[in-house]
């Protein structure tokens, strides 16, 4: 026995478990449905209580998480969502009206301090708080009225990537069950899970020769448009965080609206196309940024009708609200890669601790 | 008479129009307060109407001031206000019940084709549809129940500097006027109008060398919290736009949530600081950007209440919802600035034009 092995069982590889924890996202999304039944008593809660209009918070992958919120709970009740500002009521104490309203508050450990204060103003204010949570004991469980457990298992790397698709699927869910479908959302998130392990696979194989071109990027932009807006965001997360690129999310025709100026051959654009009625806006903006001279990476379920992309990494057909959930996946999966390439641990990005105190 | 002036007199020097513009400023807020009974009107109009949920939308510059917009109708009629999703109406063709809102459409040139698409269909499902235009002889002008006009004159550098103000005060004075409060504001605007002239002077007479040091910076995160996050935003897009920099706006907390992973000494953070309640956030994140390493501008009314700042540019004392009048200004001089120094021509940014009728 070399004497290096007991070493190395106590320090893993570099990004060994944000690896693991990208492969482990069909497994949680399935811990995630056997509580189904928790979704349905408070999709059914909120329907009652004419709770119908939704004010999400949350920082980081949560907030992304919540970009999300406003397709799922859009496209199935039909009710409007937002990303509400903490600010306005932790901060500058905004009497707000909130009857009528239901809040939920996105923590994976269920400490951020501002999302557990706006949880209890929320509250005092005549909303319906439910608590989407990793941690069912947290504070934030505590303030709340209700609780719907992530049950993604504990989270090592800093980097979220199992607790952002266990949110996904529990808005998505969460809005299914306030209509008379969230069944049939279940069983397509199940389909989902099951193709999860395949991607996966056939992504590794070839993930680090797409990233290791990128070695050198100090700046990308990120785009995408609709539900896939959420998967923008938190690839542009990833990105920073692990790889130390100054990534910043965009929709399609926001990067018309100026950004594309700043576009030549070192600014590499990442475009998520999903096949749905926004898919013509992504195209045009990709064809903007190649002539602009950016090198273009295409991935989503339509990646494939990105016209020239030098690097695409497609995922299977899915619906608009199902798709998010794998076309993720190129990303973490790249950002990992490229982590590694720059000599950077994806598992402990520097200057970060899982559970965020900060105000 | 030297056969140079009639050339210049037809090709004015790189930036001449930017600059104009933003000295502009004062006078175009003074010509739109000429029309505050329309305001008036409007907010009334709101009210009796019980249209009290508030959906905004626009792209770009119209955009960011939408984020000001949360805060306005937050603060004085506490009253919920959001960035609407375009893609979930006019995509998508989700079936919003729209009634109890008031949409505000934001475009310049009222002929941004989403946006004109977003009031047609919010209108038809039961939203009162203000447009805030520069041009109420526009197709959004003409679809919409009321237009209030912005008035800030032609605008022809293609980075917006006096509508984005001007679409600040008008949100602003619309939300005071759905209140017993209007004419109080008004007069605030008028006095930040007043203060502007000697701020931008006095800006104007450093911040060249303040921009200098930034000369080969690729990147660059704003932050900002509260009202000032519309700044911070605002702030970046003049970067990206006129001075090619991958500048990301960020909120105070969100910087701790992942980004602060990517600061080094070659990445500097732009902090607008505001003397409310959101201080120490702003604090907080500026603290520890410094930790890292990053090279520090501060900028807002509490510019000097950021520790170890390495460039101060403070602006006059205002409330919350009058800082970002002036706290915008530094931002814009510094932009025209760099872009100098960096052999740009914030005039006319390569690869934009003024209008921009993407999808």
């Amino acid at each position: 026995m070399s004497s290096a092995e007991p070493v190395a069982a106590i320090a893993p590889e570099p990004g060994a478990r944000f690896r693991e924890e990208i492969r482990e996202q069909p497994h949680a999304l399935l811990r995630l449905l056997e509580r189904e039944s928790e979704f349905a008593r408070v999709g059914a809660e909120m329907r009652a209580r004419g709770a119908a209009t939704i004010r999400m918070v949350g920082h980081g992958s949560s907030d992304n998480a919540a970009s999300y919120g406003v397709y799922a709970f859009g496209l199935l009740p039909g009710w409007t969502a937002l990303r509400d500002s903490i600010s306005l009521t932790v901060y500058y104490g905004a009497q707000l009206d909130m009857s009528g309203c239901t809040a939920l508050a996105l923590s994976q450990s269920g400490r951020t301090p501002d999302v557990v204060e706006y949880a209890r103003r929320a509250k005092s204010r005549g909303a319906y708080v439910v608590a989407i949570t990793n941690d069912p004991s947290s504070e934030l469980a505590d303030v709340a009225d209700a609780v719907l457990e992530l049950r993604a298992g504990p989270e090592l790397a800093v980097a979220a990537t199992k607790t952002y698709t266990n949110q996904l699927a529990a808005l998505g869910l969460l809005a299914a069950h306030t209509t008379a479908d969230g069944a049939v959302f279940g069983d397509e998130v199940r389909a989902v899970a099951a193709a999860m392990p395949q991607l996966i696979l056939s992504l590794e194989s070839r993930i680090a020769n797409v990233a290791l071109p990128f070695a050198y990027a100090g700046r990308m932009f990120v785009v995408g448009r609709g539900a896939e807006f959420a998967t923008a965001r938190e690839i542009a997360l990833k990105l920073l965080e692990t790889c130390r690129i100054a990534a910043e999310p965009l929709t399609a025709t926001d990067l018309a609206h100026g950004p594309i100026a700043a576009i030549d051959s070192l600014f590499p654009v990442w475009a998520i196309a999903s096949d749905d009625a926004t898919l013509p806006a992504v195209v045009e903006a990709v064809e903007r940024a190649r002539e602009a001279g950016a090198t273009v990476v295409a991935s989503g379920n339509a990646a494939d009708a990105i016209p020239g992309a030098d690097y695409v990494l497609p995922s299977p057909p899915a619906s608009p609200l199902l798709a998010p959930l794998l076309s993720i996946l190129p990303g973490q999966l790249f950002a990992g890669a490229l982590a590694r390439a720059r000599g950077l641990d994806p598992d402990t990005p520097r200057g970060l601790s899982k559970v965020t105190l900060a105000r």
